[in-house]
């Protein structure tokens, strides 16, 4: 592996640490991040770590007019023995390069942005709260900055990796979350950008959030955007159904974000011999399995919150109230294995655990 | 109307300005530039022309993550006489507001906005170039600059007017283009952004684009995601088709954007008596009337090039020869009376010209 070389500056003062036990999502970000310049011609380059600064960026820069933005989202935990875990970080950097692909923009070199990653967090290590259900969310992401007010790829990007310390999803540990099946808006539809981590899919997701959060739902179940009939996927979270005993979650169609957790979940069901479809699944089969006492559990699936169990689905009136509104023992099971194995309290039969010790010593 | 104040804040230094002759679209920007600021609780404030000069963001401003961002697009003419005339700035203010709330953004008093347009351009007049087929091209957009990582409606926003000389857009004077009809990607679907004027609905197309211009085709034909079949608009234009002496453009149906240029048009095509329709158009229609020697025209709208005469259109590999690759009359008629009433050479029956003096003295 050739590794081009990080120039690292280091910040001349320190910002306070956020308390963990008041941590929220998203507000408080480490002394440093990470960053590297494109140009074409000239490839990717200037890997430098500096103290966490403003972005500055002519107002002609392509990501503020025609959108040419992609972001992943993963967590590093730390333990009380100061074991740092990253959870499958390669798979955040191959489907970062899937997302830029698909929005023409250049590819990363994978392996340069993993070094990065665990060098960066070599020096942020005192930033990943230790406190059960807390972690470090790790933002990558590349932003196209060259100025030209002209719809075509830019011939310009920057790469950031911001970190930012974050509290238990729950406050209370899991728990179930109201969900409104969405009628009207649609996310994205086959063809479009659905199947990538791109800024446009949430801008465009915020109305239907809205009026959901009016009615007293925390998110909204899209619906495909051709019949509006099949479930594609959940706010950020990929969902799941356990239907009379099987698993179900829908096949990725293009117009679904892949996600890993809900990659992972399909691993695990499968070592656990727990029987799991990936296929099409419509609102009318959920309907006549719950009318039928057999949709025994809803979850939705993704980083920030892992599992999150679903307790009332709300289908143009018709709610279905899934095993009493209580989290299921299969979105128990998943959700304690899952964040057993990504904080070390439990083995990794899959190999899906970095640990940066033994990875910074292979890097080195 | 009552104006808030505008704090003007003149650059020490001018640029040199560009060589008129040699103007590209999008490159270069004016002395000054207009911004204010947004804040829950406070609404819109601190209106301000100041120095043009990079914008400064958190590396976690929604703007780079979420993409809620939305932009218009309009043009100011110079004549030799000095007078400045707009083309129907109010209504790119008016569908700024559309496309701000599909976007859960903050709407803009669009009477200010005009007002600080009118003054910014009052000071930037000397940029406006006066050659045939150039102008000054007007980019007023919103960005949210709220650091937060979390998808939820920004709580801090800024709104910008830029202004960049931009040369004819087709050097040799209008001339046809060759569109390729798309059939595996989507721009946009009912229940979308498509009628809103947002960065991500550009992002996502840029890939067609790409496809299109490796086989010799400068815009992609976006057809409707749900069956395919329907004609939607191309790149950054609506589209027009006449056959058999009428005049067709698809109707707006939320994923379309509302093109001002479109507009202006059918109240020009029912000024002049040629029977128009917005209605739905199949390609299969389209490829039946080229059978039958009844597409007499095809062109597209926009701001950008006003009309654009499409010489070929490529469906699936089926070519169609418009007006044997030569731009049609009615194509050539409403271009020189479009781009005649914009610069004051023609009578404006329609009120569509704001003179810059007479608004001045009108808002002063
Ligand atoms: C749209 C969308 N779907 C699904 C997911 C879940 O993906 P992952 O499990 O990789 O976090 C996310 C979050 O990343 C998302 O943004
Ligand atoms: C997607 C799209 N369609 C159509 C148009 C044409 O609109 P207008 O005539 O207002 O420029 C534009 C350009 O503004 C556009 O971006």
């Amino acid at each position: 592996m050739k590794i081009s070389p990080i120039q690292i500056k280091l910040s001349d003062s320190r910002k306070e640490k956020p308390n963990p036990e008041t941590l929220v999502f998203g507000r408080s970000f480490t002394d440093h991040m990470f960053t590297a310049d494109y140009e074409e011609g000239k490839g990717w380059h200037s890997y430098r770590i500096v103290p966490y600064a403003p972005v500055t960026l002519d107002p002609a820069a392509i990501v503020f007019h025609y959108g040419q933005t992609v972001f992943e989202g993963l967590k590093a935990y730390r333990s009380p023995d100061g074991t740092v875990r990253l959870f499958r970080p390669e798979e955040n950097m191959k489907r970062m390069n899937l997302s830029l692909d698909r929005l023409c923009m250049p590819k990363i070199d994978e392996e340069m942005a993993l070094h990065a990653l665990t060098k960066l967090i070599q020096i942020e290590k005192d930033w990943i709260p230790t406190l059960n259900g807390t972690s470090l969310y790790i933002r990558p992401f590349v932003i196209a900055n060259e100025a030209f007010l002209g719809v075509a790829p830019a011939k310009k990007y920057q790469f950031f990796i911001i970190l930012s310390p974050v509290g238990a999803y729950y406050k209370e540990g899991i728990h179930p979350v109201k969900i409104l099946v969405e009628n009207e808006f649609v996310r994205a539809v086959k063809g479009g950008t659905g199947g990538a981590k791109t800024a446009g899919n949430y801008a465009s997701g915020l109305k239907a959030q809205e009026v959901a959060g009016q009615r007293g739902y925390s998110q909204v179940l899209w619906l495909d955007g051709i019949e509006r009939k099949y479930v594609e996927e959940v706010g950020s979270m990929n969902i799941f159904f356990k239907i009379d005993g099987e698993v179900v979650t829908p096949a990725i169609n293009g117009s679904i974000l892949e996600g890993i957790t809900r990659k992972s979940i399909l691993q695990l069901l499968d070592y656990w011999n727990i029987p799991v479809a990936e296929r099409k699944i419509s609102m009318d089969e959920i309907r006549e399995a719950y009318e039928a006492g057999k949709l025994e559990e809803i979850f939705g699936t993704g980083t920030a919150a892992v599992i999150s169990p679903v307790g009332e689905l709300n289908w143009d009136g018709y709610k279905m109230i899934v095993n009493g509104s209580e989290t299921g023992p299969l979105a128990k099971q998943l959700f304690d294995t899952l964040t057993n194995i990504q904080t070390g309290k439990e083995e990794d039969p899959f190999n899906w655990i970095i640990e940066l010790k033994n990875e910074l010593a292979k890097l080195a």
